[in-house]
């Protein structure tokens, strides 16, 4: 058993509608770059995990796991594909952590990949409902949208959230894009716009919802002996946990609290021995930004119900008291579903290394990534640290 | 790290045409199977991996981690899906294994579903052709009955393989799955009627294919420190390995030989620190008949080559030198993709535990059980055990 791992390298595309690539190219792309980054060659990996959604409904191509082998020059190793909706990315970095934990690997890639752009967006819809309950939720006609919209409602009803509250959050997001070349939507947008934009499923509209995105991410994790041996520098990972929930969001307990992702949250400080206030920035998945909203409570960052009141008061801002998806998240960045996992972990290793450019959380050690799946059936959460403990 | 993982718990549905029952019963069917042979409580279960090919093409449904999770009563414990295309089972075994040696788990189920039969056959054969190469084989109107053919012709121009020796496979492995109650075709056939039965892709015939089945599989397993406990008599996975080869059947080295289980089979070999000749017997991946004569030779069983000949001599029949596919195979006890690998395993299990019935082994202690992903892009090989050493 390798008592601790680390990420020795990343590499993704840029996020967007991507025409003139295909899957395979996104995810080779994103591949070569890390392994460029981690300054390895590449037979030195040992195993491969790639999170992706739907490759069959997107492009009626399952069993990447071999394809995406294949491609990168890499036949022959063990390659495994890994899917929790739009946690497969976060699952993927997860199953390579514990492959490295097992001992019988020392060098693992985590992708992330999506290809969503080259079907109709009411195929692409039908797709990204396969992440709820098919005979219970889809067959009765219900969209995701609508799923977060219920959240967003029983949020305001119970807390008092506004949808100003809720529309800052995509302000905020827009900004931090703004800075991330890799960024499906790199540009600022106002509060009255968000709040002005097209109604999707009320009370949200179409500036709170995240788009359909191209791309690929991947990281390269590594033992300690074996990082310390290639004299790299690592993030270490120092926890990883997944945790689940109904699938349907009419059975949970609440739809104003994320339970998957607070016990999630909770495993994950316990197993790195910290808490929430020792964390300087988070990932957190806002594919629509009530999600945020739920995430930042669930994460403890504040009390249930504050969510919204820190963000109108700028705490999650890039220079504020914890600063949140950076990167621009699932909202500014783009969310090709299978790679933001990864491109969560990726943001982090950027800020903790100091290489984030004009987006830089001064002083950043230790960051959280949140990703979830469904309307939150699934939630994986890493907690990444410069130190090793 | 557990130093050794052992199967404590197996169950599995009938496979076939299942109409009255949906994917989530299936799983959740075989799951309470096996948690009551193991003879634990649901609540000690502390992950789940479902190895599920497509969900998304054969009922829309992805997110079948957390789905499986919720309706097994297991609400908020880690689930992931793997896949892997026909070898997402023993890709799902395998990643369960990995799981508890790294330390993080102690009790884990692995389990395969797939329920294939509720969309028309041609989109079935859609779904399975997502496990070749999209752009290069499927686009161009291959399927997986014609990959399989030119792996036959080449053998046969190769080595001299006669189409009877192919057919003795098919017969064998229904003999074999006449004495088992869960096999989807539990009755015998002659050669003759198997070298006259309609021809699908020349050499090969449809009683050479394996059928459109519905099924789930699942076992639990454990680490040694957590067996002992229980005091429960486990089947200890002795070895586990996954090799890889070109998506795409032309982009192979040879035809008549599958890398990647060759790869696999040597990996697991030095895994457990055995040889061919330490296996008692053999679940292999028969998804067309001429699939056996391969994974007879890639497994070391005999000479390249001689496949079809020894299985011609009878000595991979239930009483001959090395029984294989005593269950019926992929072609007898039928093919539900995902659940293949696991139900391999189960078998595998019963023979250990001297349970097989009518079709046990004698004196079988130690087997070898080979899953096949595709046209042999993803292999996975599982030596099980009664000795833990």
């Amino acid at each position: 058993m390798s008592s601790r791992v680390g990420i020795i390298g990343v590499g993704m595309t840029k996020f967007g509608e991507l025409w003139d690539r295909g899957y395979r190219d996104l995810i080779v792309d994103a591949g070569a770059m890390a392994i460029k980054d981690a300054g390895i060659e590449g037979d030195q990996i040992e195993g491969i995990y790639v999170g992706s959604m739907s490759p069959g409904l997107f492009a009626e191509q399952e069993h990447v796991s071999a394809l995406v082998a294949d491609y990168s020059g890499l036949r022959g190793i063990p390659a495994s594909r890994v899917e929790a909706a739009c946690a497969s990315g976060g699952v993927a970095l997860r199953e390579a952590y514990l492959a490295i934990k097992s001992g019988e690997m020392d060098i693992v890639v985590a992708g992330g990949v999506e290809k969503m752009t080259d079907i109709p967006t009411g195929s692409a819809a039908v797709a990204l409902m396969g992440a709820g309950d098919q005979e219970l939720e889809a067959f009765k006609g219900v969209t995701f949208p609508s799923l977060y919209a219920l959240m967003a409602r029983r949020h305001m009803v119970e807390y008092g959230t506004t949808i100003e509250q809720i529309s800052q959050v995509a302000v905020k997001s827009h900004n931090n894009a703004s800075l991330n070349e890799n960024a499906q939507y790199p540009f600022r947008v106002t509060l009255e716009q968000v709040m002005n934009s097209t109604l999707i499923a009320d009370p949200l509209r179409i500036l709170h919802c995240s788009g359909i995105t191209d791309g690929a991410a991947t990281v390269i994790l590594a033992s300690e002996e074996k990082a310390e041996e290639l004299n790299n520098d690592p993030v270490w990972i120092r926890s990883s946990s997944l945790a689940t929930d109904s699938i349907a969001l009419h059975d949970r307990k609440s739809f104003s609290r994320m339970d998957a992702a607070i016990l999630a949250a909770r495993k994950a400080y316990k197993g790195a021995g910290i808490k929430p206030e020792d964390i300087d920035f988070a990932e957190l998945h806002d594919c629509f930004s009530i999600a945020e909203i739920l995430a930042i409570e669930a994460m403890g960052f504040c009390e249930f119900g504050e969510g919204g009141k820190i963000t109108e008061d700028g705490e999650t801002e890039l220079n504020g008291r914890i600063p949140i998806n950076t990167s621009g998240g699932l909202k500014g960045r783009g969310h090709p579903v299978g790679a933001t996992g990864i491109a969560q972990a990726i943001e982090a290793v950027l800020q903790i290394r100091g290489d984030a450019g004009k987006r830089q959380v001064k002083g950043a050690r230790t960051g959280l990534i949140q990703n979830v799946g469904g309307s939150g059936a699934t939630c994986v959460v890493h907690i990444l640290s410069g130190e090793k403990e």
